[in-house]
C-alpha cells in the first residue's frame, strides 16, 4: 500500500511568508502587479523551488507558468491546480498566492512520499489575474482557453504608460530556464483554491466553501444629464436636476433588487457630480452599477430593470439618461463531478464546509470552458480582500491545502 | 428747472465690452478673479475713467474701490451704488460688472447734465465678492460693515498657494492715485443692480425684480460611513453600505423639502464615494447640501430635518453619519422705504417688475446691516450665471441702468 501524501503546514506557511516579502508594502500587504519586476521575482522563486524538487518548468506565450510533476503515463493530460501570483497595487498576501503556493505544497507533498499518479499534476500561476496594472484581468486563463489572443492586448498600456507587450516579452525572457510551450495544452481538470473574499465562511464557522458556480457580472455606467443652475435662485419648477433623478432611481433599485432576490448583487462604487460646486445644481451626474447574478436570464432581467428605472426617474425630472456597459461576464457553472469529489474529500477530512456561489470571478471561470473545473474557498478575516489587511488564519491555510490535496487526488481517480 | 439726467445706453454697452476684454476667456466669458492682475487692470480702468470725469477715487484697507461725485453738502453721507468687478474663474461678463458699470453710468449721466445732488453719490466696487480664488466671498462688504477685519483673512491662501495678504497689498499698491480712507465710512443708503442669476424674470417677461430679501443659506457636508466590501461576495445581510444610506436620505429629502415649501431650496452639488472602485462597496460617501430659505426659523427647521433624515437612514443601513456646517448666512431683509422708492421709479418709467426674494447672496446683504439697502435684478438669458455663456439683452441692460438712475435719485430725496 502506498503512503498517503501529507501537507507540511509549516513549509506552506513559510512559503507564504517568503512570497509576501516580494513586493511587500509598509502596511504589511503586497504590491506585486502583473509583469512587474516583483511579479518576475515571484515567478523566478517558484520556478527555482520547482527545479530544486525536479519538477519541469514551462511557460506559454502569455507567460502562464506551469510546474509539472510527471505521472506514470506522460501521454495523459495533466491534472491542473493553481491560481495566480500577481496582486492589486495595495493587495494582500493571500489573494492568488495562497492558491498557487497551496497547489505547489500539494505537488511537494506528493513528491515527498514518492507518490505515483497515473497522469501528471501541474501547478499553474496564471498571468495578470487582477487586471489592475494592465486591463483586463484574467488575461492568462482567458488566453489559455482561446477566448483571447496575446495580440489582442498588444496596445494595452498601464496607467503609468508602460507597454503590456514590452513587459510580457521581458517577463518571458526573465525565465530562460522555462521550456516554452504552446497555448492551451490539454488538461484533464482544473482545481483552484482561493480566499473567499467575503465574510460568509468565517461568520458561519466553516473551513471551506465548495464553489459550484461563479456569478455573472455586468458593469454599467449611468449618466443623468439635466440643467446646471444656481442653488439659490432656481425654484423647483425650473429645475432639471440630474442628482434628484439619480438618487430617485438608485433608491428604488437598492430597495428592490437585492431585498427581493438573495442571489442578486447591486453595488454603486463610483459617483460624481459635474461641475461639483456646493452651490450649483449639477448638469451631469455619473455613477457605476455593478450587478451580479448566478443565473444569466435573471442578470439580464436586472439589467433591464436598472435601465427602465433610470429612464423613468430621468423622465420624472425632465432629465435624460445614458447607460453603457463596460464589462459583461456571463455566469459560469463548475463541474458537478468535481464538486462532488471535493465534497467527498471534505467529508473524509471532517472539515465543515458548504456549497456556495462565488461572487468574484476567477481564472477557473475561463478554464471551465475547456475542462471540468471547480474551486475551493477558505475563510478570510472579516471578508477583507484587495486590501493590505487581508488575513487568513494559519489553521485555515493548512486545512485548505489539505482539502486541495485530497480533492486533487480524488479528481484523478 | 434742472434737466433730468439720462442714461447713455451706447456708452454703457461699450463699457461692458471694454471690461469684458479684461480677463476675457476663449469661450467669451471672463476670468477676473479677486486681486488678480486682471482684477487690478479692471480697477485701474475704472479709476482712470472716474478721474477723467473729475470724480474722486478712494480705496479702503480691504481694497474696496470708491468713485465719488461730490454733492452740494460734502458733510452729508453719500448715497452708495455699485457691485463688484471680480468674477468666477469661468465667469460671465455681467455678474458684478453690470452693477458696477451701470452705477458708474448713473454717475456719468448725472455729471453729463451737471445735475446737482445734496449728498454725494459714490460708486463702489467691492473686493472679492465671488470667493472663488480666496474664500470666503463678500469679503469687501463684510469687512466694510465691521463683520470681519482684514487680519481675519491674513492666512487665507488660494488653491494655487497664493497669499491673500500679499495679493491685497499688491492690489492696493497698484492704485497709488486712490486716496486711502478708513473702513466703514458712513453712507446714507446702498443700492445694487445685479443680474437675477435665475430664470424667473426672463420667463415672466419682466424688466426688473425689486429684491425685498435675501434667502438665508447653510452649507452642510454629510459623510456616511459603513463597511467596504467586495461587490460580488458580500450579500445584503453583510452589507453596511453608505451609498444606500445616502441615496435613501437624499431621496426622502428631495421628495419632501422643496415640494412642500415653494420658498425652500435644497441642492446637492458635490458627491463622492471612497475608494471609488466599480466593484467595491464604498466605505464612505460624502456629499454637500446647500439649503436656503428666506425665513430663519424655517431654515433651522430644514437643517434639523436634514440631520434627522440622515441619521435615520444611517441607522437603517447600520452606518454612521457625520454632518458639519461649512457656511451659515442668515436671511436678510431689505429696506421697505428703499424698495417702495424703487417701485415708484419702475412705475414712473413704465417698466414691468415684480417684488422678489434673492436666492443668491450679495454684498448688499452685508451693507444692509449699516444702512438702508436694496437691490434691483435684471433678467439674464435662461437664468445662466457663473458661466461663460452668461448673457443679458442690451435692452435689459439699459432698462436696468435707467431704473437704477431713477431709483438712486428717488432714494436721495
Amino acid at each position: 500500500m502506498r503512503l498517503r501524501p501529507e501537507i507540511c503546514g509549516e513549509r506552506l506557511l513559510r512559503r507564504l511568508s517568503d512570497f509576501a516579502e516580494i513586493g511587500r508594502t509598509s502596511a504589511g500587504g503586497v504590491n506585486r502587479q502583473a509583469l512587474s519586476k516583483e511579479d518576475r521575482a515571484a515567478r523566478h522563486l517558484l520556478a527555482d523551488l520547482a527545479r530544486a524538487r525536479g519538477f519541469k518548468v514551462f511557460q506559454d506565450p502569455i507567460a502562464n507558468l506551469f510546474l509539472r510533476r510527471e505521472g506514470r503515463n506522460p501521454m495523459r493530460p495533466p491534472m491542473l491546480i493553481g491560481s495566480h501570483l500577481d496582486s492589486q497595487p495595495t493587495g494582500g498576501r493571500f489573494d492568488g498566492a495562497l492558491g498557487t503556493l497551496a497547489a505547489f505544497e500539494v505537488l511537494e507533498a506528493v513528491e515527498d512520499q514518492g507518490y505515483e499518479t497515473e497522469a501528471a499534476i501541474e501547478v499553474v500561476a496564471w498571468t495578470n489575474e487582477e487586471g489592475s496594472r494592465f486591463t483586463p484581468g484574467v488575461m492568462g486563463s482567458m488566453t489559455f482557453v482561446g477566448a483571447a489572443h496575446p495580440n489582442d492586448f498588444r496596445s494595452v498600456v498601464s496607467g503609468e504608460g508602460e507597454s503590456f507587450s514590452q513587459e510580457l516579452t521581458a517577463t518571458l525572457a526573465a525565465l530562460p530556464e522555462a521550456i516554452m510551450r504552446p497555448l492551451g495544452t490539454p488538461i484533464s481538470a482544473y482545481l483552484e483554491l482561493h480566499i473567499e473574499q467575503g465574510p460568509s465562511l468565517e461568520r458561519e464557522g466553516l473551513a471551506a466553501g465548495i464553489v459550484t458556480a461563479v456569478q455573472g457580472t455586468r458593469w454599467l455606467t449611468v449618466t443623468f444629464s439635466g440643467s446646471a443652475g444656481h442653488a439659490g435662485t432656481t425654484s423647483l419648477a425650473y429645475r432639471r436636476d440630474p442628482m434628484v433623478a439619480a438618487t430617485l432611481a438608485l433608491n428604488r433599485l437598492q430597495m428592490s433588487i437585492m431585498p427581493q432576490d438573495d442571489d442578486a448583487r447591486l453595488t454603486v462604487g463610483r459617483f460624481s457630480a459635474h461641475p461639483g460646486s456646493i452651490n450649483a445644481i449639477p448638469d451631469r451626474v455619473t455613477f457605476t452599477i455593478d450587478i451580479r447574478h448566478p443565473d444569466a436570464s435573471t442578470l439580464t432581467a436586472i439589467d433591464a430593470s436598472v435601465r427602465a428605472t433610470c429612464e423613468e426617474a430621468a423622465l420624472s425630472q425632465q432629465c435624460s439618461v445614458g447607460i453603457s456597459t463596460s464589462f459583461d461576464m456571463p455566469p459560469g457553472w463548475f463541474s458537478k463531478v468535481m464538486t462532488d469529489r471535493i465534497e467527498a474529500a471534505a467529508q473524509a477530512l471532517g472539515l465543515p464546509y458548504k456549497r456556495m456561489i462565488s461572487g468574484a470571478f476567477h481564472d477557473a471561470l475561463f478554464v471551465a470552458r475547456v475542462a471540468p473545473a471547480a474551486m475551493i474557498f477558505v475563510p478570510c478575516r472579516d471578508g477583507i480582500s484587495h486590501n493590505e489587511a487581508e488575513y487568513v488564519e494559519p489553521a485555515d491555510v493548512i486545512n485548505g491545502a489539505r482539502l486541495l490535496l485530497e480533492a486533487t487526488l480524488g479528481c484523478m481517480l
